[in-house]
This record gives structure tokens, C-alpha cells and sequence, in this order.
């Protein structure tokens, strides 16, 4: 007798914790179940512009897929995902296919940049382990660089972020403790460096609470980063990028966190798309699809208060993945199906150091040292629902604070 | 009454043994001692190619020059020369100038590409901590790159080392001993990645005993090294080079070792070069200048029992500041100046990790990890000579052998 089939992609916050969760809900008997991830490795995506910047190495950042997932339980392809049959209820991989009967797309985000000129060639973007640690080593080159240049060589030393959301800033945080590491490494005067970053928007952190704005501008202004708010990118070049009304200002590096998109995969799959990802049922299938279930960065999920999606964050796509793993083994078991509710337990963006601001479960504000200990705490608990005390301990943050 | 001034130009291994000697053999009343330099620190040359592969941190490469000199007896001047008008026996200097009445120019090589097209542009050289960081950041951003490129991408993981002399195999057996371990940084197959070393004599280490060279060979082949010895590099371009007849080979990086010339200020200045260097008399001095003194890699000192100037090394820079310091003295005191005399005390090449060759003292050759002690031995000595026993302590090599 066949036993039903369970095949997650992507081993992203959301495809980790729902095969982590299947395991843990259902008996061997009831499922197979498939994991399917391009590396043998699941990587913290809320870390890397901390591997981009250089401020933690980028093995702090992922972790073998094998030593948290029950081998014994779930079978791990690891291929390259190249399109989804959902009419034949199979995947084409790079190397092979696979057949499902029930489906978790977890595929995560690639770069959207609204057809800016250049974008796409010239800017960096953190994305996954590869494309963060380029960054990294792209950056210490042009320092390195500085010095065996002559003339017109200050723009080495000028980083532009494109994009000033949650990613972006936390990026700048970054960047402001390391440029100053890498400037005594190379014999280089600090004041030389620029950190600008250009926001569209009237105001950073659009949808943050005003004073923990102010606070973060503040945090990162002393710290010498510059902010040009309510400014459009017109155009990214290899060497700066165009603004306003045509005002050139050259950089070094140039990295672009202004927005993101479902993995293009989903889209050529014939799945409809909504500003780039897909708008899923409350119960987190594809709408249409009741064996197919979309989570994470390749999904909306409405939030019935506000009338708008939940704006998607690692928090959210955890949280999708217990709703997925119950509404799997509902429908294995003929049961009824429940409602994904985000159960918001407050955010903090790090800004760098021991600098940090956010808000936590009840909507109180945190600023400072106490919000720098509380993001450790977030990132830490991640940790320990993926793989226990063990696994807090080998990869878990304790910076002194 | 104006004591007179000993000027000495660079802070390489000539310049500060000859400051150092200076300041021990001389009683403050007799002469000021001004050591110009354009950075605040000294580095040791033989130790770049490990800095330019990344086996050692620059830090460990370079020493302040506050440190070992005895600032209450010695001027430090840290500016660039311009010129050497020796008319009017003075230096002019980016920011000022100074005049003399004895001067010690030992201002190190400059890379000589021998008209080889492009190579001037194209090639890294190992040259100085500016120039040898660089090959090492150049090198892990193209492996960064790796596996971020999609296609004709091999290349980036090649490396053309031009010049098999002492600097270019000793680099080799850096990159040889680093390589694997960007591969396992960057997720890389080790085997993707080739250092190819193009010499144009028809064996590596022209001047070396055959077995020493066989064994080098045999040492570094086994660890993935190709050699194409008898081949002649006919242009170098941003991404590979041509050589024999028209062949070419494609590289992420390209470093040239295959020649020096005295730095480019002494023909500037109006002395007479042979073969890119100064000729001098047998007492270190410019042929015609009773005042002048070259040492180091500006000048070629005749080996009178071969009738061939003698290899430029560290060693003999070292030899040629004490007799430099002794002539100056003899020229204060009235007295008669000294003749150079070759001390051969042997040479020992690394080949990266535990691995090295050469022949000490009586001309015993040493192979592997005894020849690798002696290395270390030898590289501590001139810590010694320079800083006592504290400089051996701090910057030392006690590698396990």
C-alpha cells in the first residue's frame, strides 16, 4: 500500500519548521515525507546582511539541514527546483522529478526592481548565502584597493543601499561597526567613507512607530550614515547610481534591498501572481489547489483586521508553517482544516553593534541595549524550536550587550 | 657647531639595519640621524607572498618603525621621495625637502615586466603591503564570484604566477596550502581550481642545486601545481595570457614575479643603471659620489670570485647596512672605509605549510620540515637583529614543524 506523499521545497524558515513539525505530528506510517533544497544547507536569512557586512561569518549563518531534520523520517533531495506540474502532481528538478500529493512551496524571495535601468546587473542584493558573501568580499576589495589608486578614488569607499526597509537598515547598521574595522585594516582614514542610503518613501521603516524611527535615524546618523528619504533611484550604473532630477553620485558598492518578489519559479508554474507573490486561502493553500499549500516569501496571507497582508517576516513564515503541518495532517486524517492567525510577537531591528529598536509582544517600545538583548533572544528561540538546546549553543548569538 | 647629517631614504631591510647600526656605533655628538619613509611602518619583503596568499595577516608582515628605533636618536620623517638632487645634496619630498651630508638610499625594487605587453595593467605584484593585500582580496572575491556566475566561469578559480624565481615559488607554495581552503569556504571542488606557474628559463629556480629544484617541483606538483617552464608569456590581459605561440590561458588572477629594477626615483634622479640598477663600488658607494651610499635592491654588488653581482636578498641588504654603518663611521672618523664582503650564511626556500628546501651555512642541503625550521630560524634572526628578543616574541614565527 502506497503511503501518501508530503514534498516540501525550499528549506527556508517555512519549509525547516513545517517538515519539522510533520515529523513531529505524524506517525511514520501515516506519510513520506521529501525535503527538497539546492544546498545541504538552510541558511538564516535574517542574518545575512550581517554575512554581507562581515560581521559574522557566514558559517555562523547556516546550518546542515541533516543535522536538524530526523533522516530516519524525511528524505532530503538536494536538486535545484525547475518548475511545478500541479495539472500532473509532480515537480520538475534540475536532475529528476518527483511526484507529491501534497505540496509546501517554500521557495523564498528573489530581488524585485521595478524596471530600474542597471538595477538588475549592478546592484548587489542579500539573498542567500552566495549572494551575501560576495558582498562581503566585493567591499574589502575596493578598500583594498584604495590605496593603489592614485586619483578619483573617495567613491571606492561610498556603499549606496537602495531601499530603506527592514533589511536595508539593519544592513546599514551593519556596515557602520565594520567600516571602521576594515579602514584601520587597510590604513585608511574613516572619515573617507560614505554609507548613503535611498529611500522612496517619505520616511524609513515605513509602517514603524514614529519615535522608533526617529530613534534608528538618530542611532545611524551619529554613526555618519546619510539618509536621502523621498528619492528615487532613476538608474544604477556599475560605478553609482542616478537620482532625482539626473545627480550622479558614485559609489563602490552599490547594494539594492528596495524590494522583493516571489521566487520566479512560482510564477512560471502558472500560479496567479499578486504584486509578485501569490495571495493564499486563509488556510494557506494556493487558491484553487487543495493539495498545494504556499508559504513564507512566495505568499500574502490577508490579515482579515486590516484588510491588508501581513507584511512577511521570518516570524510570520514559522508561525504559516504550524497552521501548513496541522492542515496537512487535518487532511490526511479527513479533519477539519484551520485559519492561519498571525500571533504578532512584536519585531526589533537590530541597527549594528549594540544598537537596536523595536517592539515586543504587548506593543511596548524597546530601544537601545535592552532591544539589542531581546533580538538575540528572537533569534536564539528560532534556533531552539529548529534543533533544541544543542543547536542554540553551537550557533546561537551571546554577544555581550 | 652643525653636526652632520646622515639621511637615510627607506625604511626596507637596508635602511633600518643600517639606522639601527648607526645609532650603535655613533655617539649622539657626532651626527643626526634621519630616517625618511612614507609609512609609519616597516614591512618585511620576504614575508608579502604570504600576505599576498593569505596565510598571514599583513599585521604579522609589518613592524612600526617607533618601535625598534631609537626615536631620541633618530628623526623619522614619514614622507614619499620625489627626487635625489644630488648637485645640491638634497632630497625633495612630497610635503618639503631635506639636504645632507651623507645619504643611504635604499628605497627597494619596483616591478621590471620587460615591455611584456599589458602586464604593467594586468599583473599583481608582490611588491609592498599595499600591493600584496590586494592580490589576496582580489583572489577571494573571484571565488566569491564563483558560485554566483553561471557559466565560463572556471577560470575565475586559475591562477598564472609569472616567474619562477625564489618570490614567485615561494608564493606558489602559499597558494598552494590556501587554495583548498577557500574551496572549502566558498563551497567549492578543489579540484576546479589550477595555479599555473610560466617560467621563461627552462627550470624554476635558476641558480639552485638540481636536487633542491627537483625537490621543490615534486612538492608542489603534488599538491596540483603546474609548471610550464621554457615558455615565454607574450601579453598579458585582463583575464588570462598568451603565451608560446598564441596560446591562450584564461585567469581570474595574474601575479608577476618575474622581474625587478631599482624604484624608479634613482634613474629619475640621474645615477646610471645597468640592467635597472646602480652598480656600485666594492664600499657600497654610487660610483663618483663619496656621499652616496645604494644598497639593497637598488644596487648590484660585484661577487669579485665570480665575477657576477651578487643575488639581491635579504641577507645581503642586511650584510651591506653594516658595512654601510662602518664606512659612514669611518668617513665621520676620518678613517679607512671597508670593503663589502658576502657572508653566505645559505638560503632556504619555503613551499608553503610544513614544506621547504634550501642550503645552510656550509652548503648542506635541507629538505621538508628541517629546512622549514631552519626557515623560521632564519626569519627570526633578523626579528632579533632588528627588536631584541621582544620583537622575536611578538611577530615570530613558531609554526608547529
Amino acid at each position: 500500500m502506497n503511503k501518501p506523499k508530503i514534498v516540501v521545497l525550499g528549506a527556508g524558515y517555512a519549509g525547516m519548521m513545517t517538515t519539522k513539525r510533520l515529523t513531529q505530528k505524524l506517525k511514520p506510517e501515516e506519510a513520506d515525507i521529501v525535503l527538497v533544497n539546492k544546498h545541504n544547507y538552510h541558511y538564516q536569512t535574517t542574518w545575512l546582511h550581517e554575512v554581507a557586512a562581515g560581521t559574522i561569518d557566514q558559517n555562523r549563518s547556516r546550518i546542515m539541514i541533516s543535522d536538524v531534520i530526523n533522516r530516519k523520517r524525511v528524505n532530503l533531495v538536494q536538486d535545484t527546483v525547475v518548475e511545478i506540474k500541479k495539472g500532473d502532481k509532480r515537480v520538475v528538478l534540475e536532475n529528476g522529478e518527483i511526484e507529491y500529493d501534497y505540496l509546501v512551496i517554500g521557495l523564498g524571495f528573489e530581488k524585485a526592481t521595478f524596471g530600474i535601468p542597471g538595477m538588475e546587473e549592478n546592484a548587489f542584493s542579500i539573498q542567500s548565502v552566495d549572494k551575501s558573501r560576495i558582498i562581503r568580499e566585493h567591499m574589502e576589495y575596493q578598500f583594498a584597493r584604495y590605496n593603489n589608486e592614485n586619483a578619483d578614488k573617495d567613491h571606492l569607499l561610498t556603499f549606496i543601499v537602495g531601499g530603506g526597509g527592514f533589511t536595508g537598515i539593519e544592513f546599514i547598521g551593519e556596515l557602520a561597526e565594520r567600516l571602521p574595522e576594515l579602514c584601520k585594516r587597510f590604513d585608511i582614514d574613516k572619515n573617507k567613507v560614505r554609507i548613503i542610503n535611498i529611500e522612496a518613501a517619505p520616511t524609513i521603516l515605513p509602517g514603524f512607530n514614529k519615535e522608533l524611527i526617529d530613534y534608528a535615524v538618530h542611532s545611524l546618523e551619529s554613526r555618519g550614515v546619510e539618509f536621502k528619504v523621498g528619492t528615487m533611484i532613476k538608474e544604477c550604473k556599475e560605478d553609482g547610481v542616478i537620482v532625482g532630477e539626473g545627480e550622479e553620485i558614485k559609489a563602490g558598492t552599490i547594494v539594492w534591498t528596495g524590494g522583493v518578489q516571489a521566487n520566479s519559479i512560482i510564477g512560471k508554474s502558472g500560479f496567479e501572481l499578486t504584486k509578485g507573490k501569490v495571495n493564499v486561502d486563509s488556510d494557506l493553500r494556493a487558491p484553487g489547489y487543495h493539495d498545494v499549500f504556499i508559504l513564507g516569501d512566495c505568499a500574502w496571507v490577508m490579515d482579515e483586521e486590516s484588510g491588508r497582508p501581513y507584511p512577511p517576516t521570518a516570524q510570520i513564515a514559522m508561525q504559516e508553517a504550524d497552521t501548513c503541518a496541522n492542515n496537512i495532517t487535518a487532511l490526511l486524517r479527513g479533519s477539519k482544516l484551520e485559519r492561519f492567525r498571525f500571533d504578532n510577537k512584536g519585531t526589533v531591528a537590530s541597527l549594528g553593534g549594540k544598537h537596536a529598536m523595536g517592539t515586543v509582544f504587548d506593543g511596548k517600545k524597546l530601544f537601545g541595549v535592552s532591544a539589542k538583548a531581546m533580538k538575540n533572544v528572537i533569534d536564539n528561540r528560532y534556533l531552539f524550536l529548529l534543533g533544541g538546546p544543542k543547536l542554540v549553543l553551537r550557533k546561537g548569538k551571546f554577544r555581550p550587550f
